[in-house]
This record gives structure tokens, C-alpha cells and sequence, in this order.
């Protein structure tokens, strides 16, 4: 079978994940886990044991954890001898990538703490002003870094891409950020990748509404149907 | 030249690219950087434009930023046919070394936040807390992940021990956790790495004490001397 992807939902960082997929153009399947109904499933536990999203199901019944580690898997399936290892293209690559996922991801990580927090906990501005603090120095680097270039590696769409739009959101979603008005210039990409196919695609698989694949989408999975897989 | 990789004292997470490069044995040189002193170089700004460490100066003049880059450069160079590209090998090296340097790394970032406030800020035990907290899932997870293989990503010694044995001494640096009676399985991995040559290297070259190296270690160059070629 070709591979499944698990995704989390509400706005979790597989967002970026489902559009990697839709511009690598090869088929795949997608399962979808609710992260706020603790999902007790032993075959959710045998892909991803800490009960984290993104995991990928491989072709051959390997689980691979960590976005990361799926970006790369993805680059991999689809370079056409671009970002190749030890290329110039695959460091610079790389460098933004994991700027997104350790910098980036992490600033966000107290106002999560505290979104799960009673309203009047006296913890909770502590943590959302800190961070404020570290995701409005991420938004100025990346808009700094966005003045020279088209795509966040370069001259085109990678995987970077999609998991930035991914995170992104979450400044406006957590209520600490206005970014149209803040950070004007990279708004700008945004906005050019809230108008791809594979994020619109993305957003509908979220949202439940109707989803039109332009990549390799074969349908969604469910945890039962997958059970014997897994098992395997 | 030679790479050269500016690495932050004290105890900074580039020890890990210092080990790294020690194991893999091809000539490089280091570049000191005191990051409580907040260098105003603009050779150190041209090559990382956030002032972090690690940073990697490449042979042909290229600047390289964020750990997980600098890793998989290293990689590249000397995998002798392993960890190659779209390899189930790849795939489980990438896993590790992202887990560690999001989750792992990031569960200390509010101790860390503490560690720079006034010590009677009533903020200090909230962060100190939460870190804490993360931390001890981190370390749990790490030391399960041991209890069926010899190094982090299998059965080889790879960057991902490097990078482990870098971060996973903040817990007692910082003074949250006692290792050996917490986490004694874990605390196995860290002895057996604490008694590797690279290691022991690096630990000589942030202490400033005799170092001596297994590796392609070519001595240090200071930023004046890197002026003209970071300029270039």
C-alpha cells in the first residue's frame, strides 16, 4: 500500500506535512487523529509512540515519527537531482527547515502551555508575553530572510514552504498576533501560499469540507482498516 | 581552507557538532565564540545573522546556520555508502536527530528563560517548573528508546549521539534532574559517550585545558583571521 499519512487535528503542525505530499504529486492516504480525544489505539501507539502528529506509515510497514524526519523522506521521493546530499541546495535547505521546526515551533510552545490552562490562572499572560517575545524575533527573521527571495530555500516551492504555512498561522490563531499589519513583508507569502492548490487541499482536509486533490490523494484510511498493517 | 565551525561556550549545543566533526575524522578548524559577551563582529554576523552557534564555514565560503544543517552536512561527508538519501537507515537517523533537536532541546528553553531572570522574579519557578516538567518526558522516552540498541539511531555510533551527549547534560547543569539516580538506563548512554576520545575533546576544547584530538583537528582561528575570507 502506498503511505499514510497521520495527520492531527485542530491546526497541528501535519498541516505542512499534507501539503508536502500534494506537491510531491505521488500517491497517498491520509488518517486523521482528533489530538484532543487522547486516542487510545494500539495501532496509532505501533506508528507513533509518544501519540505525536505528523507519522508516516511507510510502504513496507516502517513508522517514521518527527515532521522532520518526514520532510526529508518526502525531498527524497521527489528531488529530480535537486537536494541532493551534499549539495549547496540541500544545506540551505536544510538550514531553513530547521530553523522552522527548533526556532520557529518552539516560540509557540508556551502560549500552548497555556491555552490548556484555567482563564484565570495567574500563569497564563507569564507564559503567552514570552511567547510573544521569542515568536515576534521568528517573524522578523523570516520576513528579513523572505526580502531577497521568492520561496523560503530560494528560487523555488519546497518542503520549507509547507511547513511554514503551517506554523505560521498559529500567531493569529493563538490571539498574540495582527500579521498583515506586523509583518507586512511576510504577510506577502502567506497570502501566495494561502492561494496554492495543496493548501487550499490542506485546509479542506482539516476543515471537513470538500477537498480536491491536484497531487496523488488516494482517500483517507481509518485506524481500524489499517489495524492488520500495523500488526504486521 | 577547511571548514571551520564557531562553536558558543559556555556550554552550548555546538559541543555536538565539535564531536561530530572529531568522529569524523577529515581536517577542520574551530572558532571560539563567548556568546555572554555578545560579540559585535561583523565577520561572526556575516556568517551567522542571528549570533547563534553552531555556525560552519564551508571550504568554498559558504555560511551554514541551525545544528540539524550542520549535521546533515556532516553526514554527507562521511557516510561511506550509509545513511544515504531515501534509505530506511536515513529515515531512522533523521527521526532521532529531529526528536532531540526539537523536543529534547526545546524542553529546557524556559529554564533557560529562568536561568536569565533576577533569582527572587517569581516568574523563576514557574519556567524552572514547566522546563522540568518537558524535560522528564524527554529523558523517560530517550532512555526507552535505549533499552534495545547500542546508540541512538541503531547500531552505529552517529551525529545523534553527538548532539545528545551535548544537551542531555543541561539537566544537571542547570540543576533539575540527578541523571544517574533518575534515569540510570540513560545515564549508561551518557557514561559510555562520556568516555569516548570526541567527547573528551570537546570537553577539553570548551574548557580551555590541553585538548587533544583523534580526529582532523587543525587548531583554532580567531575571527580577525577569518575577516577576509568571510568577506570574500
Amino acid at each position: 500500500m502506498e503511505p499514510v499519512l497521520f495527520y492531527g487535528v485542530p491546526h497541528g503542525c501535519s498541516f505542512g506535512s499534507i501539503v508536502a505530499l500534494e506537491w510531491l504529486g505521488q500517491p497517498y492516504r491520509l488518517c486523521r487523529i482528533d489530538m484532543l480525544a487522547k486516542t487510545e489505539s494500539e495501532t496509532f501507539g505501533g506508528v507513533s509512540p509518544l501519540g505525536e502528529t505528523p507519522a508516516l506509515l511507510l510502504e513496507d510497514g516502517r513508522p517514521l515519527v518527527e515532521s522532520f524526519a518526514i520532510m526529508q523522506n518526502i525531498v527524497a521521493r521527489g528531488r529530480d537531482g535537486r537536494f541532493a546530499q551534499g549539495s549547496a541546495e540541500f544545506d540551505r535547505l536544510n538550514s531553513v527547515l530547521a530553523y522552522l521546526h527548533t526556532t520557529f515551533h518552539s516560540a509557540f510552545s508556551p502560549a500552548w502551555t497555556a491555552y490548556k490552562l484555567a482563564e484565570d490562572d495567574p500563569n497564563r499572560e507569564v507564559l503567552r508575553a514570552l511567547a510573544r517575545e521569542k515568536a515576534a524575533r521568528s517573524y522578523a527573521h523570516l520576513q528579513d530572510m523572505m526580502a531577497d527571495r521568492e520561496w523560503l530555500a530560494g528560487d523555488t516551492k519546497t518542503v520549507a514552504d509547507a511547513y511554514f504555512i503551517g506554523i505560521a498561522r498559529w500567531g493569529e490563531d493563538l490571539g498574540l498576533f495582527d500579521l498583515s499589519r506586523e509583518y507586512p513583508g511576510l504577510h506577502k507569502h502567506i497570502r501566495k501560499l494561502e492561494a496554492d492548490l495543496g493548501v487550499i487541499f490542506a485546509h479542506a482536509i482539516e476543515d471537513e469540507t470538500p477537498a480536491t486533490s491536484s497531487g496523488g490523494f488516494l482517500g483517507h484510511v481509518t485506524l481500524a482498516e489499517l489495524e492488520r498493517r500495523v500488526a504486521a
